[in-house]
Order: C-alpha cells, then sequence, then structure tokens
C-alpha cells in the first residue's frame, strides 16, 4: 500500500456519511457508490467520485469501506453482480464496518481470499455521534497484518480501535456486546416496571440501584429516559431488533441456548408491532405496561 | 425513646452476627435470641444477654432488629408463638433487616400496628464484609419519624441510608435490585459464552464491553470470576435463588409479566439442581455450558 492509499466508500447513511467525510477531509482520494440517488452528493461535494456500481469502486480504491445494514446487503455489494469482488485486485482490502451474521462475514472472507482480495470486519459501537466526532470504538476481526495496514484509516473514525482476532472476531464481539446490553435493558425495565406496580418511585430505585451491584450504563442511561418517559431522539429499537436477531440466528447455528437474548427479542418484536421501532429502545417499559393493562 | 435505647437482635447468622457486635460495640445494651445453640456465645461473650425466645426479647427491648432468611421465619418469630408481639408494648420498634417479600412485610407491619408497635422493613445490600465493615446500604419503608428515631442506629450499621416510603418499600426496592442484578448477570453470562462458543476469548470481550454502553458491575466482578472460572468464596447462589423467587411471587400477586427474571430463575434453578447453590452466583455460566455440551 501507498502511504496515501485511494479510498472506497459504499453505505452513506447516518453512520457511513459522516465516516466517509472524515476520511475526505484527512485528504483521502476517494471513489464512492450509493444505492439511493442523491445520498453520494454531500460526498461529491466534499470531493470524492461517484462511481456506478461497487464493481467500479474496487477498481479505483485500495481499500474500500463498506457499512449497510443488514446481512443480505453486505453479501449483494461484495459477492453479488457488479460487486466489489468484480473489481477488486490482489490486495485490494474489503472493511466492512456494519454489524452483520459472523457466518456470512467468514463467508464473505473466504470467497474474497479466494481471489486474493483482503477483508476485515469492523463493526463499530458509539452511534451517528460517534461517527460525526470520529470517536467510535472499532472492534476488527481478520488478518492482524491487514488490520495494521487499515489502522491509519480507523484511527481518522474512532478512538477505540481493538483487534479481536480472526475473520469474523469483530462481528462476534459486537453480537455479544449487543446481546448482554439488550438483556440488561429488560432487567432494568422489568426492575423499574415493579418498582411501579408497587407504588414505589421508579426513580427513587434507580438511583438507589445505581449505587449498588446493579448498576450499569443502561440503567443510567436507558433507565432515566425510562422513568421520564422521553422515548425520542435516541436510538432507535429497530437497530437492537437487527442486532439481536442476528445473536439468535448465530445461537442457533450453533447450537447454543441464550434463553434471556431470546425473551428479550420476543420483547422487541412487540414494541416494534406497537409502532415502537423508531423511538429510543428506552420504550421497552412499555411493552411490559401495555401487557398488564385493564 | 432515650438516648440510649436497650436493643434486641434476632438472627445471628453471617449477616446479623456483625451487625449486632457492631451495635454493641457502640454502647447500647442488648438482648438476644438464637434458633440455634451456640450461635449467640459470640454476642454473650461481647456482653449480650440471651433470652428463651423472642418474646422475652421484645419485653427487654426498645427497638428489636431481626434478619433471618425467609420470609415465613420473620412472619414466626414476629406474629407466632412466642413472637415479638407477645413481649412488645405501644411504641416498641421492630426492625426487619431481612430480605422478604413486601407482601409479608405489609401484612407483619399491619398486625403489630393494631398494638400500637411501630415496624421498619429495612433490608440491606453489602453482604457480610458489609455487615462486618458497617458499610452496609440500608433501604428502608415505614413511617419517615420511625426511620428517624432509628436512623442514628442505621448509621452503626451502613454507609448509605435511604428512606424509601411506606411499609414494604425498602424491601420492593431490594427485590428491584435484585431482579436487575440477575437478569444483567444471564445476559452477561449469555454473552460471554456465545464468545467461547464462537472461538473469539471471552476475557477479551469482557474488556470491550466494560468499555460502552453494555459496561456493568455484574459484568465488572461476576463477569471475571466467569472468565477466570472462579466460583469460590463468593455470594452463594442460593441467595439470589430466594430473592428472585420473592420478585416472581410478587409479579405473581401484582400481576405483572417479568418474562425476562422468570427464565432467569428457571436458570437458578438449574444451577441449584446441579449442586451449584453454594458457588458464587457466577457459575451460572456453568448452565449454558453444560447444556448444549455433548
Amino acid at each position: 500500500m501507498t502511504a496515501q492509499p485511494r479510498l472506497g466508500f459504499i453505505g452513506l447513511g447516518a453512520m457511513g456519511r459522516p465516516m466517509a467525510l472524515n476520511l475526505i477531509k484527512a485528504g483521502y482520494p476517494m471513489a464512492v457508490y450509493a444505492r439511493r440517488p442523491g445520498a453520494a452528493a454531500p460526498l461529491v461535494a466534499g470531493g470524492a467520485r461517484a462511481v456506478a456500481n461497487p464493481a467500479e469502486v474496487a477498481q479505483a480504491a485500495d481499500v474500500v469501506f463498506t457499512i449497510v445494514t443488514a446481512s443480505a446487503d453486505s453479501e449483494q455489494i461484495t459477492l453479488g453482480a457488479h460487486g466489489l469482488i468484480e473489481g477488486a485486485r490482489a490486495g485490494t482490502v474489503v472493511v466492512d464496518m456494519a454489524t452483520i451474521s459472523p457466518l456470512t462475514t467468514r463467508n464473505i472472507a473466504q470467497e474474497l481470499e479466494a481471489r486474493g482480495v483482503e477483508h476485515l470486519d469492523a463493526p463499530v459501537s458509539g452511534g451517528p455521534m460517534g461517527a460525526q466526532g470520529a470517536t467510535l470504538a472499532i472492534m476488527a476481526g481478520g488478518k492482524p497484518q491487514v488490520f495494521e495496514r487499515v489502522k491509519p484509516l480507523f484511527e481518522r473514525l474512532g478512538k477505540t480501535i481493538l483487534y479481536m482476532g480472526d475473520h469474523g472476531a469483530g462481528q462476534v464481539t459486537k453480537a455479544c456486546n449487543q446481546l448482554a446490553l439488550t438483556v440488561t435493558l429488560q432487567g432494568v425495565a422489568e426492575a423499574l416496571m415493579l418498582a411501579q406496580h408497587c407504588g414505589v418511585d421508579p426513580a427513587k430505585v434507580r438511583e438507589v440501584m445505581l449505587g449498588g451491584i446493579a448498576a450499569s450504563r443502561v440503567l443510567e442511561l436507558f433507565g432515566k429516559r425510562m422513568v421520564e418517559r422521553n422515548f425520542e431522539n435516541g436510538i432507535d429499537a429497530r437497530l437492537y431488533h437487527k442486532d439481536l436477531n442476528i445473536v439468535l440466528d448465530l445461537a442457533h447455528q450453533l447450537g447454543m441456548a441464550a434463553p434471556a437474548a431470546a425473551v428479550t427479542l420476543q420483547q422487541i418484536n412487540a414494541l416494534i408491532g406497537s409502532g415502537g421501532g423508531n423511538s429510543d429502545f428506552s420504550r421497552m417499559i412499555e411493552v411490559l405496561e401495555k401487557a398488564s393493562e385493564p
């Protein structure tokens, strides 16, 4: 790789757009492709060149970043018709920063490696704010020497850059994180709902819990929203729905029981069904509340 | 109450013994009763007077503390034959520091109040270490003026003394705490087991999670034990079994769904069944592990 690699970027949504802009600002030349017309405009205004499909992105780039929503989308833009694989050369690096199934990731990496194309999985946490401020946590899996090559680019996107192991290890780490987070939130929701049902102030109970072994970031952040009934302008519940689905699909494939995760996904299903998918995830407490209403 | 109230203490186990000793050290005269012969000896050696039954404790005391294991035990020593109620006078205060059902607590308080006897529920958290060092967190429910009278005594036992509301509010707070704690632990166990099943180092995944929104005291303390497979000399799983049973009984009585708590109790049942009741609660991860063994 030269000192100034040419970059590609696909997936210019709430996360991808500010990430790509941070790389452009750092001086890297960039080719972009957007499925939605108009999505590339802010990048082109910043100096990027829009091309017709993923294959053309790969032709124009040494390192291609992708961050699209679902496992099937990652697979399509990488291995599908006019996909990255058609334009990539031996030594091209594909870095998938979306949160997708570790099994899909391993499959993609294998297909690319058969052509000599390198792959890293590097899902992030920190949300759109972290993407804008370049303070994301990045959890990467793949070959260590490929990780080292891409690391200077990761440092333009995030603050905590972690190498977790072989292909898929980044996705596994993200899956574990989302599992613990969502189940903890379900526990916090049940605890605060219990307080409410018993006529004890949930705000006060939350304060007490924050001082002891039941304390968690979830209780701090989402618990505050639950107590205040403030479900707007947060982190959309539908994103956790997607991620916990990945977790349970993985558990299914592995033959591993994850009973609390399963129950929590059912509760998220109900939240989505009741129209709460675009509300902050703390709205999960309403599922419990509604369930016992007269 | 005089400046130097006479105290009573019943329940001289791993929690009660050091608590009673801290009160004796502070100079209060004390009458004790122990169901197990010999349990009173260390207190008598410290200057307490052993009497024949709870009624005699109440006769000899202005404020009686109780901390016995189960709801039925609290009920028995307070309202049963030769119970506190038989020896107490109008104005005597009974302070129950065990973790029992808020419904039992409210019933006990009502029976005592009919005789003019005062009652506080004041469960604690912090374990035997907190009892010895007088650093317990105490969550109290009952009349505010009774709480104020007993507060100087609580200050000999703990560091965080909280008034939560009317009779039962202390128990409700503790129940909420144990619910959030146990469900969080189940989520942490599932997350670390997922990492292990995927061949990614659980210790490393735990470190990453501690830096983000999935961080919790449970991940910090119990998660460390899970990773190190260190299940000895901790907090016995059977205690959480008892407490989560109280939570689910309460949910049952209230007609409230607590699905993640229910799943978690089933997992604790399995841990107890496999002989893990006296191991640290972090051993819950073994239930998941065993379940998918060939």
